[in-house]
């Protein structure tokens, strides 16, 4: 071991040393990795994050392609090769054989990795789960009424005991009042990737499942008054705003979440979003849509809910 | 031009006979194309979308790195170069230079393309939308019909004159029959970005629009059948699907997405996707839902019909 060191200090001092056009090559450490398993996978980011072994050492590896750069283009369009896939009308595919130094894959190596490491890499499975009215009722109901997660930090926001100097706009009204912040997940630089939350004053409503048209006056007014607060501080119009609901919500106390369209918020899916919009709609037709209604949502495999689905022999 | 087209039809004669390991090189028709200007650009998925000439012809060229997948890793860590970046304590950074065939990069070629076409990749801003009933009959509708984005590729597929080799499935019944098939977008290489997309065989339905309770057994049958002919070719569950319709699609003949549940597919936003169970669940409780509900889609700033609708006094 003490010898390998001794090497790679010396291939570091070569590096920060080395020519234009005459890099020196690193010792390719990964030679003799051995992978244990894949932690998680994203082929929409092209990256993959690895748990193994590198000289006996539990080692994670992350590689992930790099971004395609325009000064790039002209080199790669006349040094690579281009083998085609499909033909349709005025549509083909290739596969392009690039010169590998245009197409690096960006590589990070954690060694040695403690457990803590690898569990904060490792990404889990999510199902697609089938909600009728009545597995509320008999399954998730139950399951939310146990569960020991609190909201105290809920209703320190609502009573001011956290977070105030956080608060963009609120509405004190018990029944249709309710606060509106910055969620965590924004940093407030910038409007491209805006996330607010407003959470209601009334207390007692879980999800989306306890709404019937009784809430419409309570909806209508966080819709309203959420998007007149953030055109004023802000300047985005609600042409610009995606507003909804989660459900499964990671906590149940009722709250709506104003995101800037086009950025790709987490959870902004149609598998666990519904538009505020719609929501509304619904209840206006129907006053039980969401007492009734079959629903579907994605859980995490080691969600003690997925567990009761799969007990109650629905999954 | 003629010469050019039969050295092609050639090439993909001999891909269609190509031997493992001797796979025939195609023509490298990338090397004669001029960049005119990026259409637009992501970091995060590794694509560029460029708008250029090739021989003389307007074309749009998409590249987009292929993911990393598993099965690759072994030959990747052995067969690689790798140059250090930076190392601070347990954690370090590389550039991996991969062999070619192992990191190759997906490219679609759209030539000649048509200015709707160079729009199209335009990166833009959008905006959201409320189309109700009467919207959707005195301003979208007209605007469907007049727009001149041809279907012909759609047809070619439905009747095998074109891609017939990519077809997953197929129900050749004329009312409630489809064909499945991978997406363009995706490589077909791992299940963890699956992304197929069914067709109805029925021509004349447009959109989620046009759907009543008379297309509830064409809907019910591309869900089941969909469904049941990816667990077979892909072993992929239906509780790890999202099954889905776009509104507005990107083109006026029915079809259906079917991706992986996990894989942030573009467009799976609750802005634009409805999850086909919900569509079913909808028109089974009104039979004239899509008709008559006011729905909600995001707009890029240079869609026609968003001039429409800002014509109308309708944003």
């Amino acid at each position: 071991m003490r010898q390998k060191k001794v090497k790679r200090a010396k291939a570091d001092h070569e590096i920060g040393a080395g020519e234009i056009g005459k890099e020196p090559e690193s010792e390719n450490i990964l030679a003799e990795f051995k992978t244990t398993n894949v932690l998680s996978f994203s082929a929409r980011e092209k990256s993959i994050f690895i748990h193994g072994k590198l000289a006996d050492q539990d080692a994670v590896v992350i590689l992930e392609k790099t971004p395609i750069t325009e000064d790039s283009l002209a080199e790669l369009f006349s040094d690579s090769r281009l083998k085609l896939d499909m033909r349709n009308d005025i549509y083909s595919t290739y596969r392009l054989q690039a010169p590998p130094q245009l197409n690096e894959i960006k590589t990070t190596v954690v060694c040695p990795a403690t457990e803590k490491h690898v569990k904060k890499y490792q990404r889990q499975e999510t199902f697609l789960v089938e909600e009728t009215g009545e597995d509320y009722q008999s399954i998730t109901l139950p399951y939310i009424q146990k569960q020991s997660l609190s909201i105290q930090w809920v209703y320190n926001i609502l009573e001011k005991k956290a977070e105030a100097e956080r608060i963009v706009y609120e509405d004190l009204d018990p029944d249709v009042g309710f606060v509106l912040l910055p969620d965590f997940k924004w940093d407030q630089k910038q409007v491209d990737n805006l996330y607010l939350i407003a959470i209601t004053h009334q207390r007692g409503i879980r999800s989306l499942r306890d709404l019937t048209s009784e809430h419409l006056p309570l909806l209508h007014n966080i819709f309203q008054k959420g998007k007149a607060a953030i055109l004023q501080r802000y300047s985005l119009p609600s042409s610009k705003l995606r507003v909804y609901l989660h459900y499964q919500p990671s906590y149940y106390h009722l709250h709506v979440h104003f995101t800037k369209l086009g950025y790709e918020a987490p959870g902004c899916g149609v598998e666990r979003a519904h538009l505020l919009a719609d929501v509304i709609q619904n209840l206006q037709s129907d006053p039980e849509y969401y007492r009734t209604r079959t629903l579907y949502f994605p859980l995490r495999a080691d969600d003690e809910l997925l567990s009761k689905f799969k007990e109650a022999g629905r999954l």
